[in-house]
């Protein structure tokens, strides 16, 4: 199984790579602002939101191809809110998976605008994805929208900030990482599912499963910054604490957090077995996500 | 005729506004970021790319009320600009329309959100559109990203950045304005015309129009930064020589500026008469952008 995956994981991130940096390689745009856009996705990471695109294909028996614009464009959503996140206005990070962030080698203007860059050219992305309907197109980019921007992560980094400033109860922390990163995850997922024409029962029980695997996703980065390994993580570990972050930890001890964690995770899987088909890749990622250390 | 194209902008306008406000209003998102998205959309100005929407309609005698989703978006992504254009980072500006910037009342993490707040939720207002079929919504977003991505405003943005620091030809000049400002005026106008269902050859001429036009609106903006009244124009007169900006009058000195401005209108206003409607209103519109004192 572990072998599988394996396999998985590294073909399919290695073909959404080859789809991105082909993409952004076309664009008639200023070479300056191609680079900084590159630099920031070829920093990289695990995929994990296209990779969950191409999953559900794959779960659903579909042919992964139909997924790869989608699976690129909500890697370009992703990395544009690392970019803006990084800002000095923002988290102001200096470093990003071990290297400089993209404001730190092309100054904040251009990490600003390479940022607007990614998230612009996401929808092109969709809109003119050659393999599926003008349907389908569409109620993509309406769950990208909801998702990513006011409704979804850009309110999650709101109230984030928001609440920097005041201890947090179990609630608000929820509703900040339900925005801020669960909603993101989903919509890999869902726009997954509307790709592969899931059922719309099997829509309804992915969308309960994209906010516990969110979730998850979450407390597991935060016990990261604490039990992590700096050089896994790619920033310092214990920087949640230094800066007085409102974390699970924080909130539900070390030990109560790893609990949810569980939670969550168990919730995530007892959901999969009611889909209409086998869900062993994506339990699998699930455990994955649960698990990983970096 | 001065009397009738007043009532149009100014009942337009009023249409425009109520459209984009009750859009805000309806988000399920933090108070804070709609406040702060509002602040800037209530900032308003002359709303000309929206009228420029609608205008078309108009032109081709179809219901302005198609338009109005697509005239919205065009205002959210105009005024995202316009909040990343002035940051600290960028030009730096603590007045837009004689207000304070929007970084200066929320801060500049604020700004930055509800620019991308404001870019990504125009894409909802179109792909929602209830008015049009769903291969116009495409087309329409397909040339929203060309207009205002890494291919057009974001692309003459960075080229502007890079022109900062030195003397630029005229060529080099035309470039950072047919991306920063033309296109998006252009984005406007092909709009419209794909909305009202314009034949193929005009929507080719509207191009060509779209592109005097736009050059027509910064040359304008140049003269009135050295002959315009500081109340009108919401900003100090002469800020542009000051700051050793690259400017049409800088290159091609006050009366060459005129010249040039002439030159472009007249071309617009010739293509104009190649439409297969009368195009009255788009050349009163013309007439108004190019002698506008604000």
């Amino acid at each position: 199984m572990k072998m599988e995956l394996d396999d998985f994981l590294k073909s399919r991130k290695e073909k959404i790579e080859e789809s991105l940096f082909s993409y952004i390689e076309k664009l008639k745009a200023p070479e300056v602002l191609k680079d900084a856009m590159n630099y920031s996705l070829e920093a990289g990471g695990k995929r994990i939101r296209p990779i969950l695109v191409l999953a559900l294909l794959h779960t659903y028996s579909k042919q992964e191809e139909i997924g790869l614009a989608t699976a690129s464009a909500v890697e370009l959503v992703h990395t544009y809110s690392l970019i803006h996140d990084d800002l000095p206005c923002m988290d102001d990070d200096d470093l990003r998976r071990g290297k400089p962030t993209n404001h730190k080698v092309f100054g904040e203007a251009m990490a600003v605008l390479a940022g607007d860059g990614l998230l612009t050219q996401s929808f092109s992305l969709i809109a003119n994805d050659p393999h599926i309907s003008s349907e389908k197109k569409l109620n993509i980019i309406t769950e990208l929208v909801h998702a990513a921007g006011a409704e979804g992560m850009v309110g999650g980094q709101v109230a984030d900030m928001d609440g920097e400033t005041k201890v947090l109860s179990l609630e608000e922390l929820q509703y900040i990482h339900e925005h801020k990163t669960a909603k993101l995850l989903g919509f890999a997922i869902i726009a997954g599912a509307i790709l592969a024409e899931a059922p719309v029962q099997d829509i309804k029980y992915l969308r309960e499963f994209s906010y516990h695997l969110g979730i998850a996703f979450q407390i597991r980065d935060d016990i990261l910054d604490i039990e992590g390994e700096q050089d896994l993580i790619g920033k310092p570990v214990g920087s949640d604490q230094g800066n007085e972050k409102n974390t699970y930890p924080s909130i539900l001890t070390l030990q109560g957090a790893k609990e949810k964690l569980t939670a969550h995770v168990d919730e995530a899987k007892s959901i999969l077995n009611k889909l209409s088909v086998p869900a062993t890749l994506l339990n699998n990622l699930c455990e994955l996500i649960a698990n990983r250390n970096n």
